[in-house]
């Protein structure tokens, strides 16, 4: 796992008014920055994922070409790398941590490409799930600096149905009492909650048709009860602090173009503001982030091209271990990348 | 709420091997037997439903008309009115309460048609969900007797898909401390748990298009939160008790035709024993039902129809508060009621 540098944000006031003194975003960087500063591509992360967890897309030959391109990848606030519940300390910490939305997200990254690298011009945002929430953040609120973006397994603003999954998701995490509203002690998490909610998660991150055709088994796992232990309870009980895990999930609930300052809920007109070349990658079974609702989503954005990923494999179609679709989000990318920027 | 007749099963035993002494079903009928004992339906309850739950399909003029047909509702073993966790008395009570599969169900209910009213054919078996299940089950049990079946938004085996939703409904509410592995006390319940188990199944009784769309506001709900808790934990806290909730879950996560004696476990040789004329009706973007599974089924069903409940309703298109749904429903059985029986 990459180390990662750290950008410091001062007192950093989030939209809904609270501040974080001293603050940080954690980060790292693949490839050199040129000295036109035209070959930047920012990837930030999605839901409890670390920049280690982004890799799979960036190599040699890839769309995301470090021998090319200058790729920052900022870990979300929250995550537990950068300002988190985990690691802020008292009186912000823990459950106390303030709400952070989309819009603070990319308000700090903003911060970090501009005033620590002298950026002004983003080649391509890309991101999977709710990177890709950032990566329509981005190109609103930065409409004359972001030239493309690629967005994948993702949405501008959170659907009912999103919300309402996410819901049973957090109940079955805070039902456990252990949980004691976010103040549990630091050597006893809840974990009974925390295998909960990995098992309530493991009926929406892949297909109702990924389970039957047993995908599963061609990832290592013995069994139905392997792949829910092995993999689902195993992801959630790494190190994932259950604040932290209610932070993003606030973030995610609440993601919504339309609440960018100047734009009064509105997200059609949000939409309707980017000007980046836009490719939108739903995949074809995402049970929450289905791509029906990104048809809509790219209806609004001048010239954007909706692309839907085929297959089976559902959200994590996104998450890099499905090589044919790790191949479809590259080619894609490439193509984008081959296109003139919006603001050319 | 209509009252309940009491047929006592005697001692029953389970398939697994475990005898439930002075068992009794609690069933109720509509209409009058006819002397030939040739309009006979059998209409099995659903997933925590009561006999009261299925009444929106019967009716005067409805293909399920007490009219004409005689029409019996018994209520699954395990839901707090036939014999089940919360009213069996020590020692298989609460959670010593044994596991019953989708075979034993309609062995107890082949009691009660038999022995109570001599009904030797059944003009009809029909059923939502997990009643839908129960009708397969009927049709391979008693092949000889059962003349036509009508399953909808219900399957012959759980899916592994389906498996999954339901693992995460179950460790929602067994994360509540209080339900302390079945011995909660009487005037406790786990409501906590019990409210993260209505989450949970919030996001996938109804499509994602279903929220889009608000249709809840056209029930009288008057926000996202309102349906969520009005309904959904309204629903699961009304006198649903949490062990027979688990009793039923094991159920469903164990259905399967195949395992009925004599198939070992061969589900295709399950559904191809089947004579009984077959209308199978999956609703369209039923999230634990999905079509294609049922594609599958009939595939597999000598002479079946399968016809699409279309719209966005998903799985409660077949819960009776969807009247376009609902008449889509009772036109499919009023057809296939036209039809000759496959035991003609």
């Amino acid at each position: 796992m990459r180390e990662h540098l750290t950008f410091p944000l001062g007192d950093f006031t989030t939209q809904h008014g609270a501040t974080l003194r001293g603050a940080h975003l954690a980060y790292t960087t693949y490839g050199e920055l040129n000295a036109a500063k035209s070959n930047v591509i920012v990837y930030p992360t999605w839901y409890s994922g670390r920049h280690w967890d982004n890799e799979w897309l960036i190599g040699s030959g890839m769309a995301l070409d470090p021998d090319e391109y200058f790729i920052i990848v900022p870990n979300m606030l929250g995550n537990g790398l950068s300002s988190s519940p985990s690691n802020t300390p008292p009186p912000y910490d823990r459950a106390r941590f303030p709400r952070i939305t989309v819009y603070d997200q990319i308000e700090a990254q903003h911060k970090l490409v501009t005033e620590e690298f002298g950026i002004e011009r983003i080649a391509l945002v890309t991101g999977w799930s709710m990177g890709a929430g950032q990566t329509f953040q981005w190109a609103v609120s930065y409409p004359e600096m972001v030239e493309r973006i690629a967005p994948f397994c993702g949405s501008p603003r959170t659907s009912l149905h999103n919300k309402v999954f996410l819901e049973g998701v957090k109940a079955a995490l805070t039902a456990d009492a252990v949980f004691n509203g976010g103040w549990y002690d630091e050597g006893k998490w809840p974990t009974t909650g925390l295998r909960a909610l990995a098992r309530v998660y493991a009926g929406w991150g892949f297909s109702q048709a990924f389970y039957w055709e047993k995908e599963y088994e061609k990832l290592g796992y013995t069994s139905l009860e392997d792949f829910l232990v092995g993999f689902w309870e195993g992801f959630f009980l790494d190190g994932r602090d259950p604040n932290n895990l209610l932070s993003m999930l606030w973030t995610w609930q609440n993601g919504d173009i339309g609440l960018t300052p100047g734009f009064d809920g509105n997200t059609e007109a949000a939409l309707g503001s980017i000007k980046a070349t836009t490719l939108d990658m739903p995949a074809e079974k995402d049970l929450y982030f289905p791509p029906e609702d990104e048809a809509w989503a790219v209806s609004h954005i001048p010239g954007a091209e909706l692309r839907v990923i085929p297959g089976i494999w559902g959200h994590f179609a996104g998450g890099g271990s499905s090589p044919k679709d790790t191949e479809f989000i590259d080619t894609g990318i490439k193509e984008l990348l081959a296109k003139p920027g919006g603001l050319a």
